[in-house]
């Protein structure tokens, strides 16, 4: 038998599985499988559950362009990832690079946020449809071998959403805003905190303004910084979750 | 006066400037002068010599698309990045957006290497041009307040790279390969070490091969994970330089 690592895992949706671990593909993930992985019946493929455990799919008949799984999945879900975004809405070529690399660093929700310097026909692009980012958050989650899709919000008042929406989005925990002049580094106060779930916050190009710097720290969050360098967001978002993820695991 | 904070730095050219500092910009740089930072006669602005000191210019003269800088530099030339990185070749799209990434996060110097599973026709590219580089570098400097540019040298063959070069271009310090299997991370590593420089090895999608991990731990390299998350190589790139530099910094 062979057991393909070049595949990281193959998502399924609940409703595309039958009772017995049945399922067959077409197209994008069938496609895959016979002509990247050109797998035969008997091999074997990293399987997840979206949403659910992980599992082992054996190749049954490949017929044309289908390809028929039988699956076996773990008794347990992956934990949801530790981490959660709070992102000042990039610019739409950058949000479009953004999904699938945060999906696979780990995030438990992704809060889009309107601010000052963020320009207002960013929201109207079709970036923000769960149509174009629901399919980057699972080429994510494949390739990290999650099965857990990041909750997606949006919200375009940055007032509403810290004073009046943050607490029940996220409850309790560690609340760290990225300032590049902080003289303290991300990692360093998410490695001395008790706190299970950490909320990182990046602003937009050009930062957060004064008001919605002050609105940060007067609803609970810390200022954090990643030494003397200024990084673009998107290269920022991946610095960061990088190392609260790296923090937070005791690294 | 005004200091304007929302341009990082200007680079200039050593050519560029004569000895009393004077220097007129045209196109690109007077452009975002002009047109986004809008700024007037007596304005400072934050300047910077390609690999040499940073300083301040103050605008003169703006006539026609032309606008006039007087610097003053500093003492001092920022410190060389302690980041090396050797990277098997990505895909060029991917390259051509890492170019500014890597040289905002800080790096060196950038070794370029040919591996089992990377295309041979990537290297065939226009995105590994100087002409194509140089001024993805450059971006990433000024958005970083750098001015060190990076070296690049680019290796076709990965044992003569290995067994005979590299020696030359990093004769000190700890090599580190990025390796999705390993159990001790890489912030823990470095960390660890009392080496002043570090050189991150990272593979290509789906991994350097049996012989070159074994030619790497041959040549001195400790393999480092991030984690049980496997990254794409940019992502992964970008999420390395970042847990290196932090952990160098002692964060």
């Amino acid at each position: 038998m062979v057991y393909h690592p070049g595949l990281n895992l193959i998502l399924l949706e609940r409703g595309e599985v039958n009772d017995s671990g049945a399922v067959t593909l077409r197209a994008g993930r069938a496609d895959h499988l016979r002509n990247v992985l050109k797998v035969a019946p008997g091999h074997l493929v990293r399987v997840g559950m979206l949403d659910g455990p992980r599992g082992t799919g054996t190749v049954g008949a490949i017929a044309g362009d289908a390809v028929e799984l039988r699956c076996v999945f773990d008794a347990t879900v992956p934990a949801r990832p530790p981490v959660d975004l709070l992102l000042a809405l990039p610019r739409p070529k950058v949000m479009q690079r953004l999904w699938a690399q945060i999906a696979a660093l780990g995030v438990g929700q992704i809060l889009l946020t309107n601010a000052e310097r963020v320009e207002r026909n960013y929201f109207d692009t079709h970036v923000l449809t769960e149509e174009c980012y629901r399919p980057l958050l699972i080429e994510g989650l494949q390739q990290a071998r999650d099965t857990r899709l990041p909750g997606v919000s949006i919200h375009k008042q940055f007032k509403v959403l810290i004073e009046d929406t943050l607490d029940s989005l996220f409850p309790a925990g560690l609340r760290l805003a990225a300032e590049p002049a902080a003289k303290v580094v991300a990692g360093a106060v998410v490695r001395e905190t008790s706190e299970e779930r950490v909320l990182v916050a990046i602003g937009p190009e050009g930062g957060w303004n004064e008001f919605e710097t002050a609105l940060l720290h007067a609803h609970g969050f810390t200022s954090a910084g990643m030494g003397p360098r200024t990084l673009r967001s998107d290269t920022a978002c991946v610095a960061l979750l990088a190392l609260v993820h790296e923090a937070l695991a005791g690294g």
